[in-house]
């Protein structure tokens, strides 16, 4: 497979996980070294109520799955696919090891947009760096996670 | 207001945070120097459809909330909160600043059940250990948080 | 090679890092499921000379070469290693992914003790927690670290 | 005290504590929003032997201690500080509350360069991201550090 059947398929992936979908996150840009996820506010996203921001669990893990993308496909790059079902096989095995985040200011907007690229590759482990703006461009949050790829 | 007073206040605002009740997260157990937040299995929390376990995000997210928690009711104790508009002015003050999470284990199980205990304490920062088993004592995840409370 | 022929060589090869030779740090317990490391207050360890506390340099330090001595010996474990050969190879290949260090009090004390144990294991990488205390059992830091062993 | 007299003077403080001499750091560079810190290579700095390359505690060491310059330094900007004394006390009161270090490249190189500058900033907490370049530009490890710096 190459990489252009291999990053849609990806992206429906994840696209259609479960938890993704209840929060509404999608892959709104996939290329081979950088990766996009974006969301819209939603009521039901929020943290304290009084100050109707987003809950650090959600920021988590949009950071947690734009960081994941990234490693997979950065991974997959060096495997030759041959077709769906070795990617899945493959895609089952890798797995986020641990995750930092770091809230910088309030999660408020109407759109955000986690972005990632990968800082550390290899056979085994890759290592992400990730960060969520809004819509204008606030810098809401980094991240930086660690992947089992091999 | 008494800690008998406080603490109950502060679990039902939890309770009642949007995103806690997308997650189906329960304060159900909270005493000045542990707390437990519980959840349910559902198909909604799933990553990987394939695998059948929860999506990292919603251990970052109960993690968190179980250490916010903690970190709370640790630096309320040091403050004498003379009512509810007070405690609430407090409580919009505190936020986390960052955390980590370690993936241990597949999230697999019927019920989950995140503790927290507070290993560093002080006017201006709490730093919380927290863990995730399921209801079978299977050892999940384990997460440092630190948080603003002054 | 035996676990009672392993463990001493391993404990040997870190004794004589040279840069665990400067921070004074020796192996003083090495069993299959933990370890302790332990060094001397000296005037050379200090960062703020006013505060006469320890670098958290070097609490990084020893948390992480207390991690990584557990990581290795139980990731060695996993192998028949039948030489010292062998051994070497393998322990070359070893090393510290990335490491979380909380400071919890002031790095005072005499004789400072460091104990890791392990929270994951696997054939590529382990997961250690870490902590610190000084001779009279004050919790001075705790550490994470993630090691690729395989 | 300005900035130009202050900056030199924190920068003295840092080259001169001890386990920073032990490591022969210097504070290269230090403007309000970068600062620089540098070392040669040094046989004493090794980790494994056989593969002469730097010991991760070195390098952690040298990142708290760029982020820990960066933090000072912004913290400092947001006070009027009258003199010596008065920002000797202010200093003594920060310190790091937690780091997190990713390992990206072996160790090696001549002169080794850690740079640092702030992502959140706060009356009561620093946040910095440090990185570690060789002489070749060689990307050899990241950090993210928490100071509480009021």
């Amino acid at each position: 497979m190459s990489d252009n059947e291999l990053l849609p398929f990806i992206a429906q992936a994840f696209d259609q996980m479960p938890f993704n979908c209840l929060l509404g996150l999608k892959v709104t840009h996939f290329a081979v070294d950088n990766v996009q996820v974006s969301f819209a506010w939603s009521d039901t996203l929020v943290g304290n109520p009084m100050q109707k921001i987003l809950h650090g669990g959600v920021i988590s893990s949009v950071l947690d799955t734009a960081g994941g993308l990234m490693a997979v496909s950065t991974a997959l790059g060096r495997f030759s696919i041959n077709d769906k079902a070795e990617l899945a096989a493959r895609l089952s095995k890798m797995s986020t090891i641990d995750i930092r985040t770091d809230y910088l200011r309030p999660g408020r907007g109407n759109t955000f947009i986690a972005s990632a690229h990968v800082i550390r590759t290899g056979n085994k482990v890759a290592v992400c760096r990730m960060e969520l703006h809004n819509e204008q461009g606030v810098h809401i949050a980094v991240g930086t996670g660690t992947y089992l790829v091999g």
